[in-house]
């Protein structure tokens, strides 16, 4: 996902650092460097947990889509207009050709150049520094582990491979860039690349999925972000537990792993919200008891 | 896993609260309790995303079991005595009966009423009040999203569900009171309960997968560390970048997903390393254009 509504990280006070700001006020004085990267940026673009969690995910992909291609579906692992996660429907399959929607950022492409920079001159993320990113920072993206090979599995079978990110509109030949530098084959702008600004609704994708689905057969989508699947897990005013009961038990939750194909994303986004009363159940706390746990 | 070997953490610094210790020098001070848990806390504990990680982690094996079960394999996705990481061998299975073999924290139980002790005192992890966790914290740990689902629908296969903790074997019988407490059914120590103290090999945990597999035909294996698929990944002096190349593109790569099955885990352990350096590849760094990216 790309992070324009959602920087609610630790530099999240400083000043946006458009023009018009660096005119009127000095530029921020940047954190000193850190000695290390947080520990979400060691996870995802460091350790070998994660690498093997993402081809993790991508083989399971591969493999699922391997066994939903021999029998065509009825429908679309996308929410029909007018579905609700407690009574969920689907677009409909019929005879349309099959394809997946992908997110980019942390789904397919580990934006490591942007992330160094962010970590190490502690300016954090803004808009300002994420557009140049955008359109600059193809020599510096990779592949998420497992994706490539996820990827060219998928057009193997004869399946389109289509992205869908909150990347900007004007950015459309610079994504579709990275995307081809990081090895994942080609992506054009309106068939195989939707963008924030392809219509009226911001970073909601909802629309551009049923864009989507309109003309294929949707078999699997795979993001970062429950945003990737559906809009609805982002209703407004709702508790960060709230939101995650939505994903356990209920009616959508046998699609993950079986159609919505999650990868990890410690480092920024909609998962690293919360208090400790919205983390931690007041019924599942803790303390050392009084005889230190000798008994 | 248990982290007595890799308290490498935020507060790694403070020192171990042992009865000695305390007797010696003043209790240390703890650190003020921050607003918020950890970055790391919130998206494992806390989030949407990763509870539907979690979930989709466990379909995904219940499913790859469904199909192993059908068809008795030659081998175990236990390595063989002797095996390599790059030439890669199996136990046999031979007419032995089914069990997959999972570690216990973070990967079949979340342990919230400790991590809520560490974060919000800020005493952080040490040995003492892990130990008296392991002793008391039966209470305030609740299932891994899609475990309890995942070991029923093993057992109901037929298959023996085996838990190979790093937890201490003097713990064992308050360990299995805390897997019950999850929700996770019955575990007897020395038949679906291996601990730390076993054998004399400490945290290695091969010799235990060893013993296992001379008894049974292993199809899964589940964790949220390295070291519980193989000790081998975790070879002394091995760089953070060398460990990761370990996990991609390897003759042991295609078993993630299938065979060997990883859990989300960016609070702690063999993850959570690496200086810019080692997380940053040279070659994928990036700085703001002098134009600003304007071009």
């Amino acid at each position: 996902m790309r992070r324009a509504a959602l920087a609610a990280g630790a530099f999240a006070g400083l000043a946006a650092c458009s023009p018009a700001a660096q005119v009127a006020a000095p530029a921020p004085t940047p954190a000193p460097a850190p000695a290390n990267p947080p520990a979400g940026m060691q996870y995802l673009y460091g350790s070998g947990e994660a690498a093997a969690l993402s081809v993790q995910v991508w083989q399971a992909l591969a493999a699922y889509v391997s066994d939903r291609v021999k029998a065509r579906p009825a429908n679309s692992v996308v929410l029909a207009d007018g579905a609700s996660l407690a009574t969920p429907s689907f677009a409909p399959c019929g005879t349309k050709p099959y394809a997946a929607i992908f997110d980019v950022d942390e789904t397919v492409v580990l934006n490591i150049g942007f992330e160094f920079h962010d970590a190490r001159t502690g300016r954090g993320w803004n808009a300002a520094d994420w557009d140049a990113w955008e359109k600059t920072g193809e020599g510096a993206v990779a592949a998420v582990p497992g994706a490539a090979e996820g990827v060219a599995r998928l057009r193997g079978m004869g399946v389109t491979v289509i992205f869908n990110t909150n990347r900007a509109v004007a950015n459309a030949e610079a994504t579709a860039r990275a995307i081809r530098a990081a090895g994942l084959g080609e992506a054009v702008h309106g068939e195989t690349l939707y963008l924030a600004g392809d219509d009226g609704q911001g970073n909601r994708k909802d629309g551009r999925r049923a864009t989507i689905a309109a003309k294929y057969c949707v078999l699997a989508q795979g993001g970062d972000q429950l945003g990737d699947f559906s809009d609805l897990f982002n209703a407004t005013g709702q508790s960060v537990p709230a939101r995650r009961a939505l994903t356990v038990g209920t009616p959508v939750s046998t699609l993950w792993g079986r159609g919505w194909f999650v990868l990890p994303n410690p480092v920024y986004g909609t998962a690293l919200r919360g208090g400790f009363d919205d983390v931690f159940p007041m019924d599942k706390r803790w303390d050392l008891p009084a005889d230190g746990g000798k008994n």
